[in-house]
C-alpha cells in the first residue's frame, strides 16, 4: 500500500495534468496518473474536452502491458464515471484493465454518471475517495458553477433490515450489515466535509468518526478527514474520543464543535462557516436525529445499506416524520443500486 | 397481440421440440418457437445438452434478418436464463435481438440463472409467464428431480416505502409503487399455482386476484391462472368477486376454497391437495397475515417492491415476528435486484 504522502503527491500531479485540458468545455477538467507498487508514475492522462477519451482511458492506453495491473494504483482527480455517455464508462475500463487500487479526489455528483467508485469497490477493488479534497474541489468548482451543480449537500446514511428495522427487540444491532458494507461507509465518510453526530451518540458509543481503512488506519490524511460536529444541548465528556479526531486536531481546535440550539435548519446553515465552503454533510446519527432531519427537509441524499434479513419489532430506522397522508410523502429517486457482498446499497436524491 | 390459443399452441410445439434434446443431461430440456405478428412460426430451436446453445439462441440464429423483431414473440418452455454459464445469458440475447414479446411456461428457480424475465420486462419488453403451466411443469419435473430442486415454494410479496411503511398515517396507500411495478406483479401472479388472501382483505377490498395484462384482460388463460385461497374464519360474501375467479370456475367450484383453521402450517400443507402438485404459493395479504407467515417460518422467498419515498408513521409492512434478539433474525439472500421505472424490485430466498 502506498503512503498518504505518495498518494497526495500523485494527486497534485493529476491536478496539474487536468489543467492541460480546455477550461471552458461541457466536461470538467480531469487528470489521472497511474502508479506502480513503488509509487513511480507509469502512465498519465488528462481529458482534452467533450467527445475525446476521459483521463483514465488516456492513461490506461499508455500502460506497459507487461506490468501486473493488480499492483497498480490509478489516481484520478474525479470519481471515474459509471455511465455510457459519448464514451464508455471509465469504471468499466478500470475494471477490465484489472487495476488494483483506485484513488480519487472528488465524488461524481451527476445522477447518471455517479457510482463508479462503488462499482469498482463492489468488484473487490481497493478504493479511496477524498484525497487532496480541497485542491480537487477547487479544480472542479468552475465546472460545477458552469453546469449549475451544487457542491454542498446533506447525505443521510443508515443501515436497516429488509423491513426497515435497525435493531432487534432487545436492542442488539451490531453487524446488521456485512464487513464489506461497513468498509464502504468509510469511503463515503472520507468524501464528506462535515460528519454530524449527537451528544446522545457520543455519550453512548464514544465514536471516533474517522474514515478508516480495513486495517484500522486513517483512510485519508487528517486534512481530508471530515470534521465531526456534535448536535445537542447535553454535555460532552472532555475525554470523548471525538475531541482527538484528526480533523479537529488539524484545525487546531481543543474540542469538536458543538451546536446546542433547537433550530436544526439554522444550525445546518452555519456549517459552511466551519469548513469554509458549502459543505458535504454526512449524517451518522441515531434514528431520532435522522427522523428530525428528514422531517425538517434538510436531507438531500440517502445512502441506505439493506441487510437481507427480517427483524420485525419496535426499532425502526425512521420514526414519525410528521406525514399524515400519502400526498405529503418525501419523494426521492434511486440513482445508485449496488450489491455489496450479502447486502444492498442504494443511493437516492431528493425530488424537487 | 396474439391470442391465448395461439400462445398455447406455440408452447405445445415448443414442448415437442424440447423433447428432442437429451433427456439425461446436466441441463433441462427446453424448446423455443418464434412467432410473427400473425402467429406463424418463423424460427424454432431446442437445447441439445450442456455446452451447446440454449433453445432461444438456436431459434434466434434461424431468424430471417429482414423481419421486424419488435413484432415477434418468442415462446420458450422455461424462463430465459439471466446468467453467463457455459454460454452467455439468453435474456441479453433476446434483448439484443430486439424481440418484442417473450412468453414462457416455467420460472427459472435457479439462484444464479433466474431473473431473465424481469430483466426483459425492465427493458420494456412485453413478458408473459405461466402459459401451459401444467405441461411445461411436467417437462421440467425430471430435471428438478435430478438436480434436487423443489418446485413448490411460498413467495411473500409486498410493496413498501424506503423505510418499510405501506401506508401513510391516515391509511392512504394506493399507488405507493409505479404502474410498471404493478404490471410486474401480475406476471409473478401468473407463475403461481395458489394465491393466498384473507377474509379481511376480501371483506375490505373485494379483490379479483387474477393475473391481468395492461388492458385489464387475463394475462394467461383460466387453466394457468393461480387458484385463489382465502385464509381466515370470517364469512365471505356470496357476491365476492373471488368466487368468479377464472381458476375457481375452471375447476368447477362454486366458491373460492377457504381455510378457517388457526394452524397456518397445517393449512399450508393441505394446499398441495387442492392443486395436485407441490404448489408455488403467492402471498398477497395484509401485513398481519404476512407477519404471521414469516413468524411461522412458512415463507421461502420474498418479492419486495420498494418505492423511493419516505413515509414514517405507524403502518409497517412487517409487524412483530416474535424475534427478540439479533441472533434469531430471519436470514435471506438477495438473488435478484432490478430497477422497474422509479421503483426497485428485489427477490430473496431463505437461508438454510
Amino acid at each position: 500500500m502506498l503512503s498518504h504522502a505518495q498518494l497526495a503527491t500523485a494527486m497534485q500531479r493529476a491536478i496539474l495534468l487536468a489543467h492541460r485540458g480546455p477550461a471552458e468545455d461541457p466536461n470538467p477538467q480531469v487528470g489521472c496518473v497511474i502508479l506502480d507498487a513503488g509509487g513511480i508514475i507509469v502512465a498519465e492522462g488528462f481529458h482534452n474536452g467533450a467527445g475525446t477519451d476521459h483521463a483514465e482511458i488516456v492513461a490506461l492506453t499508455e500502460l506497459d502491458p507487461t506490468l501486473d495491473p493488480a499492483e497498480l494504483t490509478a489516481v484520478v482527480t474525479l470519481e471515474p464515471c459509471n455511465h455510457t455517455g459519448k464514451t464508455p464508462p471509465c469504471a468499466q475500463a478500470l475494471l477490465a484493465a484489472g487495476i488494483g487500487t483506485i484513488v480519487y479526489g472528488q465524488p461524481d455528483i451527476g445522477v447518471e454518471s455517479s457510482g463508479g467508485a462503488t462499482t469498482l469497490f463492489a468488484h473487490g477493488r481497493q478504493v479511496i475517495g477524498g484525497i487532496e479534497s480541497v485542491a480537487t474541489a477547487q479544480l472542479i468548482a468552475p465546472w460545477h458553477a458552469r453546469t449549475g451543480q451544487t457542491r454542498g449537500h446533506t447525505i443521510a446514511k443508515w443501515a436497516q433490515s429488509l423491513d426497515g428495522r435497525l435493531a432487534a427487540a432487545d436492542g442488539t444491532s451490531q453487524w446488521i450489515t456485512s464487513a464489506t458494507a461497513r468498509r464502504h461507509v468509510h469511503i463515503q465518510r472520507a468524501l464528506a466535509d462535515v460528519i454530524i453526530t449527537t451528544t446522545a451518540t457520543v455519550a453512548t458509543d464514544d465514536p471516533t468518526l474517522t474514515a478508516r481503512d480495513a486495517a484500522g488506519g486513517l483512510l485519508v490524511p487528517a486534512p481530508d478527514q471530515p470534521l465531526p460536529v456534535v448536535f445537542g444541548a447535553g454535555p460532552i465528556s472532555d475525554h470523548a474520543k471525538i475531541h482527538g479526531h484528526p480533523a479537529v486536531v488539524h484545525r487546531g481546535l481543543d474540542r469538536a464543535p458543538q451546536f446546542t440550539g433547537t433550530d436544526l435548519a439554522a444550525d445546518f446553515a452555519q456549517l459552511k462557516d466551519l469548513v469554509g465552503c458549502s459543505p458535504r454533510v454526512f449524517l451518522e446519527t441515531g434514528p431520532r436525529f435522522l427522523t428530525a432531519a428528514l422531517a425538517g427537509g434538510l436531507v438531500d441524499k440517502l445512502l441506505i445499506y439493506t441487510a437481507p434479513t427480517v427483524l420485525g419489532g419496535p426499532y425502526h430506522a425512521i420514526g414519525d416524520i410528521g406525514i399524515s397522508t400519502l400526498e405529503e410523502r418525501l419523494n426521492f429517486s434511486f440513482y445508485g443500486v449496488h450489491r455489496l457482498d450479502t447486502d444492498l446499497v442504494t443511493t437516492l436524491r431528493k425530488d424537487h
